[in-house]
């Protein structure tokens, strides 16, 4: 954790109602396998003060986000609330002792790590907890590729494959929160690969994730040449639009915006909405499924989970101030 | 329609406040592909009156079901509202102009089909409207067997697959309705059964409706008996976990519920939880996937259709309500 958290600079003018407090801001944590973003801010246009730490084990990891949003509170910050969105799978039900945790992760030493409680406990402000994928939702369709959409879906498709999903203007919570990674695809005629997902093998993830793309082509997509780098659009594109298809059927959305470092790659978002309009086989009819606006790629790149978390910290500032207002009533 | 609607008997006590008028009753039709139902009541165990079309061309069809409001109104009834769960492809987009109406359907003269116009126009009530397989889950949602629950998948296996889903106590809508019975789903090891969707052959309801079993079986499913019925629940146990398994991790339901003439097989549901169980590999690590009350037989059998469309009129009737009292504010 190299870089230091600066002390916000007030840029935005403030309300002079309030002579000695300075504007209320908002804490972000993204939660990755590998780095956890330390923010805050109010969106993915002001970002005051943000840091990057590389994932070692949970006490040492968490306490250095502890440690920038302690800096910034010293500095003067005021937090009105913090944001989480982590890597899962995660605890979402806030009446379970373990609300707020990662839950069983194949990640070594990070089973049943409480990541929002010691945030609760040192800042003393509400604090929103979610999936990084559902964050990233959030902050698309605040801000991004889902602006104005009451239903869409945010896939991101990198070392592994997640999606949340917004259904009629609000994040979809069950039991627990989706997994839509591991849904099945149908293979492609004459594929024998068998998928590397250590659940399922050839599911949704474990034919598309960019390590599955890794095994095939023994490199990463990204590094990908030539015919071979054509030939691994082709293949991705498939398989994105396989997964698209039924998770369209299953959730009916609006839109489905696709992120992660394999979406970036040249063609792909080309590639499987052709493979889309030909695997619909044009049903249920609807000409929206057709039209390019209907699968599109990311619009805040790697910013959309971190200003998720900046989202989920005025939620939960919003839902404090609505049940303080209901006490007093 | 041979069965006369019967002037509702009062069976239920009326509160005599409204001394002239008689308590107002909810008007519903299910629009099935061969049958119409149409009745009046409250809910499944209150039907003042019912009746079966079967179904001929959409102006016959539609005028049958109007008279036998247009009988119950004259004798007597009132109507505070109705409810129409329609088969589909609808368009269920408020301002869209077919709102209400069957859209590209394959059933010869129903493509293009309003079926709302003429009720509103007729009746002069609120008419709720959505697809069969939604009123059939708001129906297990309110007195069968997901009573208490919040977010929760209702499958019908029959004739084809619908799916609908209530997601933090509402129906899930997005653009139009889900189309659940066409996610792909895994082929079982060894099985070269073409699939008979005519979209997409080995989708969900091509591998898994009523129609494909008989297209491998020869026979209705139903009808099969000894070992080539075991083998059959066995064969249907698979593909309904595998597509179970999908909208699970899609959807993250609560539970999933699971209607439909194919559904009634002895041993299906049974046999698919064992297959669901297998098929996760314990991910996400939730018990709740592993328990027999995570996948269940409908409650409701085929009323859950009829009972469906009465809660769709009872919600049209509380939505006017409101907006009759936020238009007096």
């Amino acid at each position: 954790m190299a870089d230091a958290a600066a002390p916000p600079t007030p840029s935005a003018p403030s309300a002079p109602s309030e002579l000695s407090a300075p504007p209320a801001l908002f804490g972000g944590l993204e939660a990755g396998g590998t780095k956890f973003v330390c923010l805050i801010g109010t969106g993915p246009d002001d970002i005051r003060a943000t840091t990057r730490i590389n994932v070692t084990g949970p006490a040492e990891t968490i306490e250095a986000a502890l440690a920038f949003f302690r800096r910034a509170v010293a500095a003067g910050t005021r937090l009105e609330a913090v944001g989480i969105g982590s890597f899962g799978p995660v605890e979402l039900r806030r009446r379970n002792r373990r609300y707020g945790w990662i839950t069983t992760t194949p990640k070594p030493g990070w089973s049943g790590t409480d990541i929002r409680g010691p945030m609760l406990a040192e800042l003393g402000v509400p604090v929103g907890f979610d999936t990084d994928v559902n964050a990233a939702a959030l902050a698309e369709g605040r801000w991004g590729a889902a602006r104005g959409l009451r239903s869409f879906i945010y896939l991101t498709v990198g070392t592994g494959i997640g999606g949340g999903a917004v259904v009629e203007g609000r994040l979809l919570h069950g039991l627990g929160h989706p997994e839509m990674g591991h849904i099945a695809v149908p293979r492609r005629p004459g594929d024998h690969f068998d998928g590397i997902c250590p659940f399922h093998g050839d599911c949704f993830e474990g034919m598309t994730s960019g390590p599955a793309l890794a095994a095939r082509y023994g490199r990463r997509a990204e590094r990908l040449t030539g015919n071979v780098q054509l030939e691994a659009v082709e293949l991705a594109g498939f398989y994105l639009a396989a997964g698209v298809r039924s998770l369209t059927y299953a959730l009916a959305p609006q839109r489905v915006i696709v992120g992660g470092g394999v979406s970036t790659m040249p063609g792909l978002i080309r590639a499987a909405r052709s493979e889309l309009r030909a695997g619909m086989k044009g049903y249920p009819g609807l000409p929206e499924h057709g039209r390019d606006g209907f699968l599109v790629g990311a619009a805040l790149g790697s910013m959309a989970g971190p200003a998720g978390t900046l989202a989920l910290a005025e939620t939960a500032a919003a839902t404090r101030r609505d049940s303080l207002r209901r006490a007093r009533l």
